[in-house]
């Protein structure tokens, strides 16, 4: 099972988000997801985490938590166990973003983040970073060509919407 | 890197631990420990550890939490990553324990723990169940034979005294 871990990053009522538009053969391609990427040899969740941040947007992470824990069935892609954090960007104002290598960094107010191409299971699991505060456990069922079919919250159905693909 | 689960088990001021001295080529051989395993595909890790606590002990548990992450390198074995639960026992006193073909379990009081024989690492964060109540993240860093050599404990190195292996 592969191995990731995913940010957001929140300044000022935005988070920072990537529109993955740079890579081939991305999974995520045209989405928009956080920041993260995959374990190496010997790292820690948090230490991954910490890395992916300095690498992909160079900014400093204050408050680093880790919020949730995401298991992906994708048939498309093989399974994935993604552990979810957040953190705050340090300083007065939203700090200017790099280019990147995996995408195009963009601050994005949270009420718009739903307006962007996002995974349908992001959608499950990104209010939960707004309104949990306990750690939750979220397994999401992707069938073949990226239909969300089945979503299960710490141990608890979440109905689905039958729709398009992503 | 290898997945698996681990569960301690409370009921009565005592903890569910396994000595393990059943199985071939357990990198655990004559140590005791919690309830856990292996993750199987397609699994998240709480349906893992649910499945490993009914199987290894027949109990039902009660308010299953997710406690800790701990990564170990482990250069005799490959490294892994465990997710650390806690929970309860149901019934009104200690429920009977079945034959385990991993080991022998035992209730034993918690003052009593540190008296078996246990991996070094796990007289660090078995103390963290019962004196944190966030989630942590632990590094543990063994040497070839079994020597504990660095702890980091949420980033912050953990004095760690040179020992004896085990």
């Amino acid at each position: 099972m592969r191995l990731t871990t995913l940010c957001y990053m929140e300044k000022d009522g935005c988070w920072l988000m990537m529109h993955r538009v740079r890579k081939q053969q991305d999974e995520n391609s045209g989405k928009w997801i956080g920041i993260g990427g995959h374990l190496e040899d010997g790292e820690s969740p948090d230490e991954c985490m910490l890395r992916e941040i300095r690498e992909e947007t160079g900014l400093a992470p204050e408050g680093l938590r880790l919020r949730g824990i995401l298991t992906f069935i994708l048939p498309d892609w093989g399974d994935e166990l993604t552990f979810l954090y957040t953190c705050h960007a340090k300083g007065d104002s939203l700090p200017p973003l790099p280019d990147c290598q995996e995408g195009v960094l963009q601050w994005v107010p949270l009420d718009r983040v739903t307006d962007l191409s996002l995974w349908e299971g992001d959608r499950i699991f990104l209010p939960l970073l707004l309104s949990r505060t306990d750690l939750f456990s979220l397994k999401l069922i992707y069938a073949p060509g990226g239909s969300l079919v089945r979503a299960v919250l710490d141990g608890e159905e979440v109905p689905v919407l039958p729709g398009t693909p992503g």
